[in-house]
């Protein structure tokens, strides 16, 4: 039992150094581990005397074939759990989903065309055929992900970041999910309306990632590990961007910027390996399925190479980029709107929470509607599908010619920006106009949806107006010597794309996604430049749509220190750490535990060493004294203790007592005073909602198969852990079969009892100490605090001086030291006390003073190794 | 000084936290640091003070326009101190040395054919002027090299990934540097040997920014922050490659690749806004120059879009990778083996260290004899510099029709690939073949170069013979239906291209680089293959060829863990750690200080509350610990007890001693005999050579212009340290002008005064202590060690169980577990003690036992908070 506290230990504080766990379950979750772990080693070994049983059983025949055979079995299974496989099933598998997911949507739009054209007697049958469609189908989305999996819903890039952070949220990485995010995806991008594919796809890629980890974990030990499995989600999520858009090297890129703080470059190929197998199998489906010819980019576009553009254009890419910037900006702080005025509005929240449909309804209703080609639908290219708008933006022909819109031959697609009455610059204007608002608010409707794919559209929209524009301005191009370069507004329709996804996203792997989707890279110093200043302004402004999200569904956070605020290098930990920590003796009692646990709400605490000296021994998780408290009051132990009592009166009596019959109903008022009790210590009384646990997603079933063999936390089920810390207790053991001793003390004994129980001193013989959490000291910036939490995924970190604990700075200083100084609108506050560092020369003293008290201290216990200066000088001579 | 005790030992803990230093130097540097901050402090004030004084002269006439302009000053010098303004400078800076680098290289390979051109009339002349003019340049780069700035030698990769870990090395960002480097390399790439130009630019573009800092410094205070310097840097590399092959995104990934371990996505756009800037600027300049029309890829391609390669001719394509990751890995192979050999025979080594420039000179004879276009050249189109091989390589028309080579119309440059008794695939074989082993060679040579583009140019040549062999199989190409679209040879070119530089670099964002040189994305899925199988291939067989530097030139490194080593996550600390940890306790003597210091020979040393309880207080830096033992030994002590006793004696006997004459001679025996003492207590004799100490690079000049008023480390210059020492002693300040003490003290007396005073306990008060040396639990994986190690840049880690000390583990011993069980061949070797971890329940028990003792310890103390049961018991009725 010692060794595998010992296991459960070093595990836990594996995980806790790694990753700030959000969980109050690390200590069960570890003990499950532990037995789960002895477990397969006891079956790998029945294993092996198997083989040998076989073995010996037929020698006479063909031992040495079948040895051959386990030989290569094994082989094989080895291999299985090399890096390179599991990417290539992931790649693969992805691939296909990605392929499969296409085909549908496109079948799905092809269907809706198909009803529309087939109706074109009738035009309010056409208007029904084209609303009645995507409502259904938006409808079905949110109904199917709402009842099998409500995870599902949404995005997927923000809480894949919470969880490459280390938290872990519950139900995030199963099998229902993916069910609900594939189909539900496919419903709602195959209604038409302006959502992307991307976000889920980076949440599906990381549900396969889990699923087939944990399909693989049936061969291979190896899939168990948990920080592998941070790396294969990394990876997985590089996988996903890749093979939506065909764009290995992007979907790497972006994915690093959108889900990590600090990437590994050990775990680079991994991602670019996945990735372009990916990619490479996605678009040989194509060519399979006879839709290409060879393997070429998505959105394949054909500008000149010899003169893609010319240096006097760039001013004009640089207004695309700022422009894009503050559009991105306000898109990001739209959809915040949206979803917060949803929510304040208590009326209309009310009426959509108790129909959880009526919403998405509504909003698809609302866009297709203005969509319709007969009516609006004809002043913003309604028609076209976000595919087809995005192929004709791109187009390599200048619509606007000599200022007038109408010379120009529109051909396929193209003929839907052409209206008789306007030109091509007002549809433009409409369709970014309208689009935009149309994609803030369809991003909010609750079905699997992405925003980067619709953002890209207007982006590219934005910049086709702009290039437009110079087209018709510049007729015969800009460029004055010799030959005429007419302008591209093809190319300015890519650099407003980048920008504007940029923008949003925060992200300057865009542009490499633009190469990658359009199959040219000649202008990238304009979409190099435009990301960039797009960025710089967004940035400025509000935050990415993911951290977005991120705040709007509360899930833990570390906001990124921006960009070049350098007066994050003169803050220090001193200036913001809690000084009043909660700390616990090694020599307390258990009603100092009782109150610690009463008046303070931490998940862990320090354990120090007395609270003369403060040197700090490491720290314990909150449940795991909460563990001890209750052992210590619990029944088990009164009982042991009533056996005790009967015992000595036995020995002085020699009387057996009889049970008295009054047991029945006091036990049972016993056990709800326990139970509250328990309650009490649990939760303080500032924290009124408990917090929910969070379960590990990437464990076993085989775990949660059999939740009595494992000891929980006293608040969820308290009977159980009792009974569970009475049987995992060695040294009560014996008392289990002791059926002779019966609970015959009244109410007042009991208390009695149990105060002398809290008077005495904690044993934490069996506690699971965290021996080494992370310490900084008081004048660690605030800059290499940042760093290091984000490095290290930590929570907490304690401050300490010399040994001595003297403060403590978690995510919430953190987070308020950051934002405190640079809030979002950009106003800068001193923080507190940052003024009395330069004169802080007291803590150097105090320092020293209490390094003099604690020498002093050891010197008065007069250990054997000290000598009289007279000694020595006798010695020596 | 209480104050400054604090600061210096602040700002060395933040140092040793984050990057672990290889130097002594450490305190000294903490000193002057302080020294200088509290310089600055009062220079501040006394600009406040003169600019008050002013406003006060002046205020009758236009004080208010003065006071404007000051404030203007002082906004403008704000500004300089964001990033954005760094950048743009340093971006700009690097593409004005890149292009005049570039510029004067091409003047220089233009003279040489002009000379060889010129003498065409006498092929012995030819030869002479061929031969002659790269031996000069090239003897004249390594004289110039040798002479001002060593550190200016190759690449410079290498050393920055050392720097970006943290470590300082000596005069490595110096302005002289700067110059060496950026003349060295334009000499050495303008003799037209196959050197390249990328390495030294990261190396350059440090420089720049390290400088630029410095200058900028006189400005804002903010340019002194170290951790903003290292970040700087980073930015720099990317700017470096970036502004090398105008190729901003390939830039910034490659220098993450070959420089960082962990990279701060933070940091991300830093490289992007300067390399972006810089290979604008970079191309601006080439387009005002009248080069170009506008600014376009470098290396331009014009492979046709609509159909750029069949999907049957990938195979080729990973025959091209998995080729050159041997190749790769054989290069970095030889490249390695002639240094070593070199080194290894004593003979030559001997013989070229006294004519440094022999060495230089031969190879390049060699090469240039052998490149010689009349002589062996003609087979190898010796006659193209390494610029117009690359860009007939790259060329999109076939070389090589029908199998025969004849009926090309060789244009240009393209003309010295054809020779009239060999076809082109002998050429092209021939030239892989020298050019690999002159490159290997020429990378020796000691001047600034770098290996990059020569491989690319051999990797271009390889894909090429490939493509042509492929052109010739299937003249009428693979595609089978309808259309016939013929292989693209240039196509093959750029794969090999990419695909050998990133096996030699362990990169695979050279695919990105080869986009962004060539301008064009289309080959995107056959040159991500390509990359990535070989460096899958090259990975498993050597490191890369910076890494292989690193290891050459013994510069401290971490070894990545490998691909998909498994195994790793098996290992934990205790199996790695060393158990006899070197430690100092709280209540020592001097005596056991000097021990400590005479066996051990670690940088810095445990501070353990006490031998028995074990319990870590912090480390402390060996230099500390000597200064500790000097000044408790040192002569002002001991004349301080010289004036006590006389004191004494003056009281006791009121009678003034006379001093004796004998003291002169005396004083310097005693001089010498402390000195020598010194020595054996700052060296172990088990390291027979002193560590060099490594100065601080980006430290400022003024620090080093006034070296006697800070106290340097007693190794340096004993006396000097020990009259700092006496000086900036606050207790001992009155002795100074004391001149009244005489030394005489006779050599018994003073060993028996030393022998006393070792007997004293040490007092730690100003002794700078870091209080939270970075720890480890024993359960720790080798895994996670690495990534700690790597993230933070650790040196060292100690072990600890409930705040107890058990081992340490330093990155040597990391290094050895990583590389014993993967050695560079491939063998792999169980770690020792790995088979006892699955029993190792013992630990767990001991830490139980230990921790009662230390619990049994305070009880026994029994301190007033303890009640004993009977006690509560009264209390709570």
């Amino acid at each position: 039992m010692a060794g595998d506290g010992s296991d459960q230990r070093a595990l836990q504080y594996e995980q806790t150094l790694m990753y700030g766990r959000y969980t109050q379950e690390l200590g069960v979750y570890a003990k499950e581990e532990a037995a789960r772990l002895r477990e397969s080693g006891q079956r790998r070994s029945g294993d092996r005397s198997r083989t040998l049983d076989l073995l010996e059983y037929d020698k006479g025949r063909c031992a040495k074939c079948r040895i051959c055979t386990v030989r290569c079995q094994k082989f094989l299974i080895s291999r299985v759990g090399e890096d390179w496989i599991f990417l290539i099933l992931l790649g693969l598998l992805m691939a296909l989903v990605s392929w499969v997911v296409d085909f549908c949507i496109a079948i799905c739009l092809q269907a809706q065309k198909w009803m529309y054209g087939g109706l074109d007697s009738n035009v309010f049958l056409q208007y029904l055929a084209w609303v009645t469609y995507p409502v259904v189908l938006i409808t079905f989305s949110a109904g199917f992900t709402q009842i099998l999996a409500p995870q599902a819903v949404g995005s997927g890039i923000p809480e894949m970041k919470t969880i490459l952070r280390g938290v872990v949220l519950k139900e995030y990485l199963t099998f229902k999910t993916f069910v609900a995010k594939v189909i539900g995806l496919t419903c709602a991008l195959g209604s038409g309306m302006p959502l992307g594919k991307e976000g889920p796809f980076v949440h599906i890629a990381s549900l396969c990632a889990a699923l087939l980890s944990k399909f693989m974990s049936l061969f291979g030990g190896i899939y168990e590990n948990e920080s592998r499995n941070i790396e294969m989600l990394a990876a997985a999520c590089a996988v996903g961007v890749g093979c939506c858009f065909a764009a290995p090297i992007g979907g790497v890129l972006f994915s690093i910027e959108v889900t990590s703080t600090f990437f590994a470059v050990r775990n680079y190929w991994r991602g670019f390996f996945a990735a372009t197998f990916s990619a490479f199998i996605f678009r040989v489906l194509a060519v399979w399925n006879r839709d290409e010819e060879t393997i070429t980019a998505l959105f394949k576009t054909r500008f000149r190479l010899d003169f893609p553009f010319d240096l006097q254009e760039l001013p004009a890419f640089a207004v695309i980029g700022i422009a894009s910037g503050f559009g991105g900006a306000l898109f990001v702080y739209l959809n915040r709107l949206i979803v917060q005025f949803i929510r304040k509005q208590k009326a209309i929240n009310r009426f959509l929470m108790k129909k959880r449909l009526l919403y998405p309804a509504l909003v698809t209703l609302l866009i297709s509607t203005l969509t319709f080609p007969p009516g609006f639908g004809q002043f913003m290219a309604g028609k076209l599908t976000q595919k087809e708008s995005l192929v004709t933006l791109l187009d390599n022909r200048t619509w606007a010619k000599q200022g007038i819109a109408e010379d120009f031959d529109y051909i396929g697609h193209s003929q839907a920006w052409k209206h008789p009455q306007l030109n091509v610059f007002v549809t433009l204007v409409l369709f970014i106009v309208m689009k935009f608002w149309m994609s803030a608010l369809a991003t909010t409707i609750p079905v699997p949806c992405g925003a980067f794919m619709p953002v890209f559209v207007i982006g590219a929209a934005f910049g086709r107006l702009v290039g437009e524009s110079m087209a018709a301005w510049f007729p015969d191009g800009i460029h004055t010597d010799g030959t005429i370069y007419p302008i591209v507004p093809g190319g300015y329709a890519v650099v407003g794309a980048a920008a504007l996804s940029g923008a949003v996203t925060h992200t300057v792997s865009t542009a490499v996604i633009v190469f990658e989707l359009t199959g040219q890279i000649s202008h990238i110093l304009p979409v190099m430049i435009a990301v960039i200043l797009a960025n710089a302004v967004a940035q400025s402004l509000q935050p990415s749509l993911y951290d977005s999200i991120i705040r709007i569904k509360k899930l833990p956070y570390l906001p990124e220190l921006g960009w070049g605020h350098h007066e994050k290098y003169n803050i220090r930990v001193e200036d913001i750490m809690v000084r009043d920590v909660r700390y616990i003796t090694l020599n307390c009692c258990y009603r100092d535990l009782h109150n610690v646990l009463l008046t303070g709400h931490l998940k862990t605490l320090a354990l120090v060493e007395s609270a003369e000296s403060m040197i700090l021994l490491g720290s314990i998780e909150r449940a795991q004294l909460q563990s001890l408290l209750s052992q210590q009051l619990g029944r088990p132990k009164r009982l042991e203790y009533i056996r005790e009592r009967a015992a000595a009166e036995k020995k002085r009596l020699s009387v057996v007592s009889i049970p008295g019959s009054e047991d029945g109903g006091q036990r049972a008022s016993q056990e709800v005073r326990f139970q509250i009790s328990t309650e009490e210590s649990s939760f303080s009384p500032t924290r009124p909602v408990p917090q929910k646990p969070l379960k590990p997603a990437l464990k076993r079933p085989s775990v949660v198969e059999r939740p009595t063999e494992l000891p929980t936390s006293p608040q969820d089920n308290s009977g159980i852990a009792l009974k569970n810390l009475f049987c995992a207790s060695p040294d009560t053991e014996g008392l289990e079969d002791d059926g002779d001793v019966e609970d015959d003390m009244t109410i007042r004994e009991i208390a009695e009892w149990e105060e002398k129980q809290l008077d005495e001193q904690v044993n934490f013989n069996n506690c699971k100490i965290d021996p080494a959490p992370f310490q900084l000291v008081e004048r660690t910036s605030l800059h290499k605090t940042h760093t290091i939490f984000s490095l290290l995924g930590l929570d907490h970190a304690y401050v300490t001086s010399i040994g001595r604990l003297i403060g403590v700075v978690s995510l919430k200083e953190l987070r308020k030291a950051i934002e405190g100084s640079v809030t979002v609108k950009g106003v800068k506050v001193r923080p507190p006390l940052a003024s009395f560092r330069d004169s802080g020369t007291s803590s150097s003293e105090n320092e020293a003073t209490e390094l003099h008290k604690l020498w002093d201290r050891h010197k008065s216990m007069s250990l054997p190794r000290e000598h009289t200066p007279s000694e020595s000088d006798e010695k020596s001579q």
